[in-house]
């Protein structure tokens, strides 16, 4: 698995994956599953979800694309719109699956992957989308300014009581690791390091972009604090009269 | 979907189950799904998660074989411990699974359940046992002291992070609440109302026996105070320093 969260904020966006990946549970590896591309008109990111054949074979072929000048239209900088460059991710996307799916597999669900996709080109808003296999895509809204993908049951709870979207970029950090520790904490197949990428609204360049370790300061003040913290806040609610 | 869980707690055993069966996300009903039976040497408590005519049959096979009296060996009380009741419960699982599979169905995994079930038999320690399609089952034990089926990641974290052996029954009520909360507020397929169980070790009778509604001033002051509970306990951490 893997988990990847998205976050719309007034102030721009915020990205957080992991690097985890496992073919089993005994062949674990760590890739980078977050990717930013940027030019002088917009600034994309997106991060990966699924199989690492797939995703790897989408990032590459963006890549290419913008590299090899006759390639280069479309690509995934230079078009008009986040809807135009989300429409191209998605094909890209749909175009591997199908490529695989081709060589008389049965089960191409095992081709998967999901895509968050989020950035700003000139001209229009910062916009959030969460592209499926298919190649079609959903965009995050004022109701859901969030987006995650992979294993997101775990740290989902505390990201629908604790998001706001007027939040600063980092007190969204904190959410977004609280939600990551609770996850990581549950199930092997999410794992340090993380991933994090921020986009200022209307700066139109790559914002902050860390991998945070286990072995941070930060990250270990979060981890365990949050343990200590939910407890007092589980006492601080009064107790069933039975 | 459904979510159940047992906790073994050093005073005895809590299990809380919610009442919603759906087939797809219009066809939804309310069912019981925690049964207890109880004479002067035990009590027994099981939860069901999965095929609602799986685990209805179950129920009434245990239910019938304590009542006609030919066919009351073995039944779920009068065993001579927890384990032969975990068996027996196994063993009856299996079989009406076997039998649904058997009518020439495709996939026998539509017809599957798992089954918590705890309780104390005469002369020996409570127990807490998860039962699988299989027949076969895993204890509960001090590493791993609580047991959930169903729709079990969403409450997990709390679990995990706020869960103690020492614990009175007064607190894991309050604890069961805010897991099965954070999992009704992100699953459909989890709902309310919600049923509670109580077993005081040695007692030998069945303890509390409740429904909770969604009506419930208690349960609604928890959902309340949680977020805000929450909150708190999120803005006590310090925010990362970009």
């Amino acid at each position: 698995m893997t988990y990847c969260v998205g976050l719309r904020l007034n102030r721009g966006l915020v990205f957080m994956s992991d690097t985890r990946t496992n073919a089993g549970v005994d062949n674990i590896s760590t890739y980078r599953k977050m990717f930013t591309w940027a030019d002088d008109d917009s600034v994309v990111t997106l991060m990966t979800a699924g199989n690492l054949a797939t995703t790897q074979a989408v990032v590459s072929l963006l890549d290419e694309r913008l590299k090899v000048p006759g390639e280069r239209s479309p690509s995934v900088l230079g078009l008009p719109s986040m809807f135009q460059v989300a429409r191209h991710v998605g094909d890209t996307l749909r175009e591997v699956i199908q490529i695989s799916s081709g060589a008389g597999q049965r089960a191409d669900s095992t081709f998967n992957a999901n895509i968050i996709l989020g950035g700003q080109v000139r001209g229009s808003e910062p916009r959030l989308f969460l592209i499926y296999p298919e190649g079609n895509f959903i965009e995050a809204g004022d109701d859901t300014p969030f987006l995650q993908i992979g294993e997101t049951k775990y740290g989902r709870p505390i990201l629908v009581r604790a998001f706001d979207p007027d939040m600063s970029f980092s007190a969204a950090v904190k959410l977004l690791l609280v939600s990551f520790d609770s996850t990581i904490k549950a199930n092997l197949s999410v794992g340090l390091p993380l991933d994090l990428t921020t986009y200022e609204r209307d700066s139109l360049q790559p914002g902050e972009r860390l991998r945070i370790r286990g072995d941070d300061s930060y990250f270990q003040q979060i981890s365990l604090g949050w343990g200590d913290a939910l407890k007092s806040a589980f006492d601080s609610l009064p107790d069933f009269v039975l």
